[in-house]
This record gives C-alpha cells, structure tokens and sequence, in this order.
C-alpha cells in the first residue's frame, strides 16, 4: 500500500496531520485530504515537500495575509 | 516501490509528463520533481489532483497571467 503521512510544520516542530492519506486535492484556499479508510480532511495549508517512496508528505500553513492578494480571484 | 506517475493535463488531453516519480516540491513559480533515478524536473504546474493508491499525480500548467496579478486571473 503507498499511502502516505501527512505532517504540517508550524515553526519548527512537525505535527502528524493525518496518517494514510490517498488522495489530496486543492479545495478552497487549502487542501483536501483524503486517507484510505475515506475520512476527509480540510485544512488551509500548501504541500511544502513531498517523498513517496518514504511516505511523507509535508504541508506547511499558508499564512492569514495572502488571503489579501487572493481577494479577487474567482473561486 | 511507491513512486507515481505524473501527468500534466492541458485542456482535456493528459500526458505522461514523468514517470517514477518519488519527490514533489514548490519551485519557484512551479515545481521540482525527482525521479527515483534521481533524475529532476522543473515545470510550470501545480497539483491538480493525486491519488498515491494509483499511482498517480495530475498536474495542471499554471497560466502565464497569473504571474502578472492574481487579481483578474477568473479562467
């Protein structure tokens, strides 16, 4: 199985977000994340890095100021 | 071996734009990708969609106007 963990780092400190995810999406301002039992999870992060043979992904918060310059887009 | 497939999707046509691919990180205004045989990669894409079950990550371009502003970017 090739799922994978999805860690967010906040600072230093990596926090595990979400084990066995399947799929990701971009979903808003954010990401969807989908494991493989078809939990879902939303959460306004980008992927920072990602390893597939290690099973990590990274995601890293976008912060709340460049919700400003998004203000227009049409989504 | 949990390495995926990427494709890039333009239009309604996808293409097999690498295969075997373990890493997936932002670069510059796009993304790097490395291959299991540590082959890298750089393309003006985003994430559109990735599934690691199957194998399979689907990128979409990123349109030249948005570079510009991401004000008036409503395609």
């Amino acid at each position: 199985m090739c799922e994978a963990n999805a860690y967010l780092k906040e600072g230093e400190e990596e926090t595990l977000f979400m084990e066995s995810v399947d799929v990701i999406e971009p979903y808003g301002n954010g990401l969807k994340l989908i494991d493989i039992f078809g939990k879902q999870k939303f959460l306004r992060a980008r992927i920072k890095d990602m390893t597939l043979l290690n099973h990590r992904i990274l995601l890293e918060p976008i912060p709340n100021s460049e919700e400003v310059s998004h203000a227009f887009s049409c989504s």
